[in-house]
């Protein structure tokens, strides 16, 4: 072999990441152009991106780093931040996240990438997860029902006030009540709500509730200073007033006290965060909503139930999808979208990892220890504001300077109040150890006291800083989920049983159109369960933050130069919250330059549901654009619109390349029409996939736009979330967008409230965009999104000698994704597109998107990350299926039995003693070589959705209904 | 709810993991006492361990930390030790394990907790994953053959000696070559081994191997100084000599230098740590063996072959088994056991991820950097001691004591020779920054060289470490394994699809006795990936190892407290190793005190078959002692044996609690004898899970033991090793045991050669015992063992309904394990005990251990972890199988065609068109109500041992061969 005379720079494998991250080969490559007749990806490009808004130059992003020295420069950064003994509580607490479920479950791909359970036949797994998590909302809320997350105790404070609204239908006020000791980061975003709802607020302290008039009320429990109010009394006269009642509760604390619901509670939502999530500088964490049963209609977000399937076996499901935003539209008052499905899992799983004994000794001991340190400062004669607690306590007419002299010498962090008090709020992490520490900080070193002396008096003397009136009476936890797995050995073999009932990114490839499942790296993904950016509470003093803050900093350069923009906000923690956080800014930037009377929202009739129903929630009235022929916006009718709307007209929310999948040649334009009549351009960043290194939304029209980190930046679905959805702008509109009241942003507004509960959104969750970026350098990303752009029209190629693609490009090219419209064949067979979904999942694939944007279509989305080989197996599939319906219209196969109707099929079915169906058990189960080589099983029968809405059952099965 | 009194000591939760490692909850064990008709854990374990031994009070340990409190104290000291830039080479080499592998497969419980693939049809995974491992050493070695790996490359060298001298008939000579520059960690072990086999060895430089009169020779490839020799001449030279040939070889090295298998080696060793395996002071790492195809009959350890199923489908097994040395017993010369499958698998993975190409620019990098520092230190005027090398130069005529000052200023370990020079090594990990340091560390600061300079002229010049003549031509990893998962994506899915074929302890338990299948807890993983523990280098300076040595000294406390002996040997890194070097100490130490002559051991008829293998490696003469009917050891034939043989007697080698799974009253009678005679007492602790905290080997008699880690200190089985077997000794043995040629032992007499390459055997693996008895602390590790008796007992009390369960102590009780006979059945019936086991798969289950110690039944070992939920739902399978062997009794199925003999079911069975049984596919599958709720499938149906072995094959097929 001749002498290597690569260089250095070429044999050092900087850039090597590249390859992993992509998954089609150079001669992979070279047959799909030859396949689209094309001569190379730069022509396939030109025929696709329209030269108008085509970026002539490379990102300026530092040059591609190998996984090893990204990670090496990410753990710098990382030991910057100083973790810190916490005790700010405020929301946020340590806790231990059994080991267990960290390695089986957050760092386990077969849960972190898979999609929301929209197909529950193949997420039974962790369908049951979210039910176990609803389960332990309700039985520790006292509640009838509650969802499967919402996306953090703030918003889901906001989303109680709104249903509030519209439930209590009765009331004539257009005010809400916030007891005056609701935490602050949940009134700030409550503030911000209730403004663009057009709701007065009243906050008042919680006692007064009954003195005002009202649609509803918001209470903490306890309050945020550590108090515990006697809800029974308030809530009762609450109701007695017709104001309908939204409890904020701890949930950790509601295994000692008594549940709101059993109370009168109307709604109850809280954080699950100490429930084994690290509090990551302020998120991800799963906030729960739980609420009555007659508002099961109303209540917003996913809620999983239990149906049945098609051999009549118990099933679980998502229930109710027709309530989500994207059928109501602009008729919405919620856009949630995006959940923390992911983080509920965990919570839902330390909830049967503990059960209610654990939940006990660990409530118990916090508890313990809370009222050891009170009883401490008693004896000291330090005097608290409260004379109840569960965790927290405020001390009052202390020297706080010197408290937090002492405190920064033992590396402690505590609450510092304005008005010179000192909160502490202990958790599940505190130990007798911690307690002498902080007898130490708080009280000098000379107090004299013993915990375990203390502990003997507490224990003896039984003294409680819980009300006898708020203790809790009743069980929790009794379903045998919660008993039957308190060894390891059972609790692994249950995560493992329940992943492997999933289909996720680690069986196939998931077509997901405009969800972009792409590669979710393991390098990506290694730095956010590190302890220097897990156990950072989100506010800690800026100097213990300081390597998340240049993380975040390095983070928003990397995404300005990447979209062109001028400005990042990085507080929305889902796509939909960006939505909302960039319309509220464009209303703020408005309203300060004396238009705040523009209120139309131009959507075009293409976009997704969350866009009109963010305007809708910014009080904006949205005017529909029409599409033309093609699918592309109709610029004589945008024009038209704008023309007609032009002094109200407040901005234009568009979705480049549009949900249609097509790059429109005429987008600078559209955008150019808006700006004319003085309206803002939101792009919606969903299909950013398609542009990263090729255009960008900021240079050819964009005011502002969304970036899905969980799509295009690779933070994975989580099987329903977390996502992020942080905000590019122009500098205009950067004095505008989210601030922050317990941690201000420098170069915001003051007055710009918040949209989410922390300052940085989910920031734990950031080092993975962070890390892609860094690893992928301005080529990869470029080369991703060319990629991303010919796996698609390689489909589109493939499966259009098979099935009708609607909507290409000028040059008939597509962008990143194409639809493939079923509704001529379903006429000529009867077969839908769901019946396709189904039966994909025979052949071991997900399905693509479902009737959207286009009702009776499929939508795929290869990414970048498929390889040929995956993908052809996909097409294959899709081929073959075709042939299968073609039996159908022959009449071979009668419509009402067939492989495709009676999709997917299960273990169940080849042991049908009763087989009477025209075709064979092993076509049914094994259509393909592929999958005779590996088979993944859908866990059950096609799931009766009808059955599962009309008897609403969201609460654990016992095991033997799931068998019967 | 009243207020609750426990105390903080109560509440705090550190014995909180003792209930996560065991299974049975309270009201389990009242049940299952209850099945057994005993009044209490202590009647149960007072009617089976036997009075004379029991020890009369708990161990005398820490108290029990919680997992959280463990690892925190863990990190503490791994924190001590220290992460400097090393290049100390002599076999060990920083390296990237792709984090999708670390994270998949390393951290995975999927991998890591399977057993050893005796099981062919429910292993077809890994077997394919270490069948990707035979074909990367044979493809790099050039040779036709090549294990599963061994233990490390000295003891593979060792192992080359014996079989040298096994296959080389026609030598007469008994002296072994060793050349000069062999590593001096293997010229240890082989002189060790050398002794013990009567050889002589002799050392001289590699050029003089043909002048010597010797059965075999070993050379190293390139040598311990960076030399690379040309092989051909001296390679032909020994064949033409009769001399057989062993090389050992760095695999990376040759990517670029020609295989020693096209020159003519016999056999080629070596290690595959640098292939993604962190160095982890030490171990575990894969060694490998590789030799051609006419030793096939004659290679150690283990090889996977390719076979066929039931249906003529390919499939992988483990081949000629028959060759083990369970089957060589007192005839053996090698007892190898534990292999390194784990790493192995690792080391395969990485060879998939990179493929050709990425090795080639790995090996051409470190090639190319080590090229330049060659360069920059000749035109500095520094000599180096040789003309040629890969990765690897040692500098002669230097200051080393001023170099040494300068490396630790810049926290960069070199190799200090005796004689002044300064050896370094490069690898993977460096980069042209540490070459920048490297120059400052070697030369002074002021050398002016210019790394990208050098670089140019070694690329445009041709220059190279590597001989014109030793330039690998051929190619290598051409199998489309090593070219198809190059992107992330593909190889997560591989990786995955492999796992979910395989049954682990994530599926079901594992009941094969004399394994001690029980829980490795992921707490106990966590630690050997951290960096402080995984990065460390075996000969790395003592300061920059603190936390490793005191968290050894720390376990070797726990180990002499639970076994009752006086110092541990932590240096065997498998059981097998333990024993023998055990033996050696005794052997030592006998010969110390003028009684080197005393060379018999006498070994009970029950023993496992790696006694009087490791006996006879120790020189001994293996002489039988009988046991009675009841399986225990014939007293009276042991007197006998001890008094014929008196002045010969070196020891006797028993198990306790013996094999056949009873605590045998006489053992102390046993021990006495064998002392009276002047032998010594070695206990084979392979049955220390039902002793721990109730009897210690050292106070009934021992003066010298193993432990197996791996089965009663929970390190995983990682589908067959790691494993981990230090000694316990008595005083007297203490100074006798395993020392280290570079890094010397206290206590240890300098002349006491190595049994494996590190001091310290598989060092990384040591946390996960630690945490265990950490974590544990003197109560749990009592308890374990109680209710690893009283699972066993209760099995034996359930299935004894059904089965006829041999050999029961006194009592009637079982200690941990039970053995169920099966021959009347088969004599009855025709079916035996491997359709049984078969038969299990089909059931969910792995089957318990087959035909050992006693022909004809199946051994079941639950261990403590289980629960009495899964231990039911195993007896409910073992009596439903009974069910159907009585249909087979009674003629209603034929002795040929039955669900027993037919089994495993796959899924290829259901789909067969022409089901020509008397029974029902869902009768062979679904043959039970838990099956149905949750199956894994064997991948694969019975396969053909006989084929396999007859028509060896051991490379991997190709895609269509496995679909034929």
């Amino acid at each position: 072999m001749a002498h290597d005379t690569r260089r250095l720079a070429e044999l050092a494998g900087h850039d090597a990441f590249i390859q992993r991250h992509n998954g089609p080969r150079a001669e992979d490559i070279a047959r799909m152009l030859e396949t689209l007749g094309v001569d190379g990806v730069d022509s396939l490009i030109e025929q696709t991106v329209p030269a108008a808004i085509r970026l002539d130059r490379e990102l300026d992003l530092d040059p591609p780093k190998s996984e090893a020295e990204a990670l090496d420069y990410l753990k710098r950064l990382a030991r910057q931040n100083k973790v810190h003994k916490t005790y700010i509580g405020q929301g946020y607490y340590n806790t231990h996240l059994p080991a267990v479920i960290q390695r089986n479950v957050l760092e386990n791909p077969g849960w972190y990438t898979a999609y929301t359970p929209y197909q529950p036949e193949i997420a039974q797994g962790r369908l049951e997860g979210l039910l176990n998590f609803q389960q332990t909302v309700m039985d520790l809320t006292g509640m009838e029902l509650a969802n499967a997350s919402l996306l953090d105790e703030a918003t889901a404070a906001a989303e109680g006030m709104a249903l509030c609204k519209r439930a209590n239908k009765k009331a004539k006020s257009n005010a809400f009540f916030v007891a005056d000791d609701v935490l602050p980061q949940t009134l700030d975003v409550v503030r911000t709500r209730a403004y663009y709802f057009g709701f007065e607020l009243i906050v008042a302290p919680a006692a007064e509730l009954a003195d005002h008039d009202v649609f509803g009320a918001l209470l903490q429990y306890p309050g945020q200073s550590g108090e515990i109010h006697d809800l029974a009394p308030l809530l009762a006269a609450a109701k007695a007033k017709g104001i309908m009642t939204c409890v904020a509760a701890d949930l950790m604390s509601l295994v000692l006290l008594t549940e709101p619901g059993a109370l009168g509670a109307d709604i109850v939502v809280g954080n699950t965060q100490r429930f084994g999530v690290p509090m990551g500088f302020g998120g991800p964490h799963a906030a729960y909503f739980a609420t009555t049963d007659k508002l099961k209609r109303s209540i917003p977000g996913r809620i999983i139930g239990v149906s049945r399937d098609a051999r009549g076996n118990q099933a679980l499901r998502m229930a109710m999808q027709t309530r989500e935003q994207h059928i109501r539209r602009e008729k919405a008052t919620s856009n949630i979208c995006t959940a923390q499905a992911l983080l509920a899992n965990i919570a839902g799983f330390y909830a049967v990892y503990h059960g209610a004994e654990g939940l006990r000794t660990i409530a118990t001991r916090i508890h313990r220890l809370t009222t050891i340190l009170a009883e401490a400062l008693a004896r000291k004669g330090i005097a608290l504001a409260h004379d109840s607690w569960f965790d927290t306590l405020r001390l009052t007419g202390v020297d706080a300077g010197k408290i937090h002299g002492r405190a920064m010498t033992h590396e402690v962090n505590l609450r510092y109040f304005a008005d010179g008090d000192v909160g502490v709020s202990l958790d599940e992490t505190t130990t007798a150890h911690d307690l002498d520490v902080l007898f130490d900080v708080l009280m000098g070193e000379e107090h004299g006291f013993s915990v375990t002396a203390l502990d003997e008096a507490v224990a003896e003397g039984g003294i409680s800083g819980i009300p006898a009136a708020c203790r809790r009476e009743s069980d929790f936890l009794t379903h045998p989920n919660f008993r039957r797995y308190r060894s390891e050995t059972e609790m692994l073999r249950y995560l493992k049983r329940l992943e492997n009932k999933d289909l996720s990114l680690t069986h196939a490839m998931i077509p997901l159109g405009s969800c972009t499942m792409k590669l979710n790296a393991t390098s990506e993904m290694v730095p956010i369960t590190w302890p220097e950016f897990a156990n950072i509470h989100p506010f800690a003093p800026k100097d213990q933050t300081a390597g998340y803050l240049q993380m975040i900093d390095e983070l928003a350069a990397f995404l300005v130069e990447i979209t062109g923009y001028e400005h990042i906000s990085m507080q929305p923690n889902s796509g939909a919250q960006g939505e909302y956080a960039g319309l509220v800014a464009i209303r703020r930037y408005q309203a300060a330059q004396g238009q705040g009377h523009r209120d139309v929202c131009l959507i075009p009739s293409s976009a997704h549901g969350t866009n009109p129903a963010s305007a809708a929630m910014a009080h904006m009235k949205v005017v529909v654009v029409e599409c033309d022929a093609d699918g592309n916006i109709d610029l004589a009718d945008l024009r038209a619109k704008a023309e007609q709307h032009g002094d109200v007209l407040s901005a234009i929310m568009l979705t480049y390349p549009s949900t249609h999948g097509v790059f429109e040649e005429g987008v600078r334009e559209a955008c150019e029409i808006v700006h004319q009549h003085g309206g803002q351009v939101y792009i919606d960043g969903a299909n950013m996939n398609a542009q990263v290194g090729l255009a960008r939304p900021g240079d050819f029209g964009g005011d502002v736009s969304h970036l899905n980190l969980h799509k295009t930046f690779c933070i994975p679905h989580g099987g329903g979330g977390p996502g992020m959805g942080p905000i590019g702008v122009k500098a205009h509109l950067a004095p505008y967008v989210s601030n922050h009241v317990v941690t201000p942003l420098p170069g915001v507004e003051a007055d710009c409230g918040a949209v989410s509960a922390a300052a940085f959104g989910s920031a734990s969750i950031l080092p993975i965009s962070w890390a892609y970026i860094k690893m992928m350098g301005a080529r990869g990303l470029r080369q991703a999104t060319e990629l991303a752009i010919l796996n698609a029209n390689y489909i589109a190629k493939r499966l259009g000698e098979h099935y009708p693609v609607l909507y290409r490009g000028r040059n008939g090219t597509v962008a990143h994704e194409c639809i493939i419209d079923i509704r001529p064949l379903k006429e000529a067979s009867g077969i839908s597109e769901e019946d396709i979904a189904k039966r994909l999942m025979d052949y071991g694939f997900h399905a693509p998107t479902m009737s959207f944007p286009v009702p009776g279509t499929l939508m795929v989305e290869p990414t970048e990350s498929e390889s040929l080989y995956e993908i052809d197996r996909f097409c294959d599939a899709m081929i073959s299926i075709r042939d299968e319906i073609a039996r159908v219209e022959s009449g071979e196969w009668p419509a009402d039995n067939n492989p495709l109707v009676q999709a997917p099929h299960t273990q169940a079915d080849l042991m049908d003693g009763h087989w009477e169906r025209p075709y064979s058990r092993e076509l049914g189960a094994f259509p393909s070589e592929a999958v005779k080589a590996g088979k993944y099983w859908p866990a059950v029968n096609r799931v009766d959705n009808v059955h599962g809405d009309r008897h609403l059952i969201c609460t654990c099965p016992s095991i033997n209904e799931y068998r019967d």
